[in-house]
């Protein structure tokens, strides 16, 4: 029987969505159904808080679709983990952030990361993350390509040559053994950096949806013991 | 000329919105006018992350709406603080949510304190805001009333008796010197907790109407320059 | 009835203690009177802990006289908050300190603030300060323009310009919203450094007179139960 | 093609070594092999900072022998994680402790979690890894069972109606959403523990086999550039 | 030649000095001596943060005339550390608080300690210590024996007798390898509870002596150098 | 009666154990006999994690014979204190590591330390001691000059070089007020850097003995309840 993995990109950018899903599709494994979605309306792309809270509704709307269709674990595939533990609230299925999946998958490899994002107005974002989850510590850096996420769609090959001087420069300065990309617009590009200045580049995406086949396959479920519990009603 | 003050209460509880429009009023300066405000459509009171992410909307709508009509500053009188970054970045006025006041005002009085609730599964939210504010060391101890947040008004003798006997004894025993009441819904009570067991009460909604005064009285409004600059056009 | 506000500066320095005062009386509400005092004896500028150590008598010794006199609300305005603690133990009304009064102010509006003092010894105490008041994670750097504290009244224009240098700086590169200054004797220069570079830039008096404003409208003194009850008879 | 996982019962009992291997082939992927190995010399248990040092040598030849075997990932299977940072240092393939793992894995489903462990006395060994890897403060609470480590495997009865126990009380009293057993000696245990008191029970055997096949999914090994750099050569 | 060691006693209560002076000598080097002192006006007893404030003034005189004397070191003796960074800059020999003495070596000897002190008061000066020299981590509780200072001097036997109690809980329920006696006065009990009981128990008196013969021994002064420079000429 | 302080030096290079012997002996007190010692196999320079895990067995072999031969204090003198923890179990005198007596030391004198150590890749070890130590905030900078340990032997005047250099930078640069070597091969240099700069240089060597000296004056040895209790018999 397959294993069914909705992962959500919580911007309206189809192409990004079709990139995501993609990479998602890349690492999955045999018996691994990806499905890839976005909101109908909501965003173009998340670059603040007030995107993240708009974005809030569209992605908590996919989680109850895809818990219809008994998905077996959500992907929040948006580098500030939007509404996560509020879809943990009304999912069973797990439901992981890519920021959190990064930070994880990271740390198993190397003592410290940089992050490499887009705009310098992101950075509050992550660090609040890296606090709540406990990262900081592992953290050495986080930089900016100084780019909008969109233009990693509309403008790929600029994009791209940024994204690759902010990682060399990481690699060469930050004392890291490891580059997490902070947006998943970079999705498809992790490899071809990695490749390029051979230092592990990791990719969020990906690494949400290793995580959940890891917790698929020992049974874990989102908690309904406690914080995570259902919604009450009112 | 008159201050205008926005009080918003995230959830659609009319009965809480305007008591948290009285004790906001009764605070409020001689020339401060309070505009209690609730979303039309929402969720009927805010006890989880679900609730907070749907709450968001209305009160970033309702954040416009000040906006357009000239508030000089905007209260989010939930506390959580839903959606209090975001709200950030489209106000011009200062913008302040009832977890954060309640806290600042605690810290200027005692050297800790104790947080009073309703559910249990509050608790992470201020957890999650008091790391994030940098207030933690300060907070003694969270304690639960155990009732659900709308109790507080169709059940208001027996809230206020749970409230009460919680309050007493945090004072007893949690080594602090002031105690900050967790929900919006108890700012009606703050006055009389506090006059009958001897501690100062700090309810969130009065310490935000105050410290909007204190910021417009020196001129201050929400930093445009950072990380709180308006979302960016896509 | 008149509210009254002293405001303490812990040096003998007569004309910073007019200037803080001129900058009390600015944001003061219409009801309130700045009574602005300073130490007959004690010591010219404060910048380090021995200075800290013998101003703090002086405070003590103003603090009892503000009581006598039925001051509402107490400010010691020098940036170190000298004797805080051990003036909240002797005192009836609220006692604020200006530092901590700046960077309240500071995280209303803005996720990080840097701090522009005066000389580099004195950074280790607001690195303490920052630290047991819990905004640690909020200043992104402390910067210093190297000169004394007298420095401030001696030669303004020279001091201003360095002041100004420094905020500039701090404004383009530390990744901030807002500038807290860090000396009592730089309040009367906040208004025009902010106006120059356009970035909020935050005095502590100023900020202390309203906090203090604020806890006396909310009705809120310094805690007799617990760490700040009046010093024990032996 | 398969993949190899070595897992290191760094401890000498050879019915542990078996079970730890029939845990991690449980939860394995098809095409997975599972390598269950332990030193021909060593401790038998380990159950402190001096058992953990001597077992370190034994831990590091074992990583040397499954790396001339081609193994694609090493689990160290003692909850101290003893010789991590060294075996990453030797190591080609990613090593992962199964402590990490399970901290990983827990916060992933819950917002906290709470250990039951064996011996008080390896409470602090926990709570060293806690810290340095940042999970401090999603664990609520160590709980001891109070029983060594080989009591697990000579008298598993009395040894798992503690560790219900136990686990029945963290689930009860620490406000957590899920537990971490905190040693190897306890995988056999996990699931029916969960059955019996339904709650998530992460054995982190388990869990290091699948973060390591999802490692492996992903094409990331240990990082070699930096901190886990080959031994130098002197 | 002589090595002079001033030991501080920063009351006012002339027997615990005399107390305090025969506790340093006793663990003194044979070439040491020992030189214990107190204010002659002052304060009885410190007990809060007005006393020390109060007290800090004497502190400060004595140091400056063991200076003149040629002193190798001083002691200040009192829980609070008080005056300690501004003493640093007056002296050129080392300083060492009782408080921090008393921590240092306790973390050379054990993972964690527990302080037994006087009133619950002085709680919050501890903790305020512990979170800046950065030993919070390693202190598992803060106990009282809820007795004035005096009352060590005044009603041995009693206190005596609360004391035992207070180490005897330490011992048996907070998880730790020593306790740290929180007051001066206790200096002459510590032996004996130690082997009451059978923990060691630090008197930080006896702590400091030895820190300063070690700091001696090394030919290391309190550094000139940046933070505790002398005070600046006005 | 004479006091026996065993120092081990972890890595097999004589010369180096040799150094650290005179360097032990210049501070030791008068009745202090000074037991230089190293293991007989093993590994000849520490940098790294895989070096100290192998280095550790000696360490301990090395902490039995000194047991047996009755001396009252041990110092492991590799500034990545391999061992400790473990050693502390088996040992009853108090057992030091020179990382952890540098940092004790260079807190008593200033506010702030830098470290110079050799490699870059050793610079992680020297972070997690400060995180579980404590000293994280005392500590600005981690300097390395990035020579290999034995060139400390095999090429002095090079080695000697570098590392004034790098003080006289951490002097300059850093806002510290004493610097702490960063290897026990450091240790004959200590004196002249200090003497050359004008800062306190402190050797973790000579730290260690005249902390021990201290603790033994005390009568404090290894407490042996609780953590550091003798292994367990299996």
């Amino acid at each position: 029987m397959s294993v069914k993995i909705q992962v959500i990109n919580p911007n309206t950018c189809i192409e990004m969505t079709q990139a995501i899903g993609i990479a998602a599709q890349q690492v999955a494994g045999p018996n691994v159904d990806i499905i890839a979605v976005s909101p109908q309306q909501g965003i173009a792309s998340i670059e603040g808080h007030y995107d993240e809270a708009i974005a809030a509704i569209g992605v908590l709307e996919l989680i109850q679709q895809g818990k219809q269709s008994n998905v077996d674990g959500h992907v929040i595939a948006c580098f500030g983990d939007p509404a996560l533990h509020a879809a943990r609230e009304i999912a069973e299925a797990p439901v992981i952030g890519i920021a959190e999946s990064a930070f994880h998958m990271a740390t198993l490899i190397a003592t410290k990361f940089s992050i490499v994002t887009t705009l310098p107005r992101t950075k509050i974002i992550a660090e609040h993350l890296l606090q709540q989850y406990g990262f900081a510590q592992h953290c050495a850096q986080i930089r900016c390509i100084d780019l909008p996420v969109l233009s990693l769609e509309n403008d790929k090959d600029f994009a791209y040559t940024k994204l690759l001087e902010s990682c060399r420069e990481a690699k060469a300065q930050d004392g890291i053994g490891a580059i997490v990309l902070g947006c998943g617009g970079m999705a498809e590009m992790a490899e071809q950096v990695s490749r390029e200045i051979n230092i592990p580049v990791i990719d969020g995406v990906r690494a949400a949806v290793k995580l959940l086949e890891a917790l698929h396959g020992m049974g874990l479920k989102t908690s309904k013991w406690g914080d995570y519990d259902y919604p009450n009603q009112k």
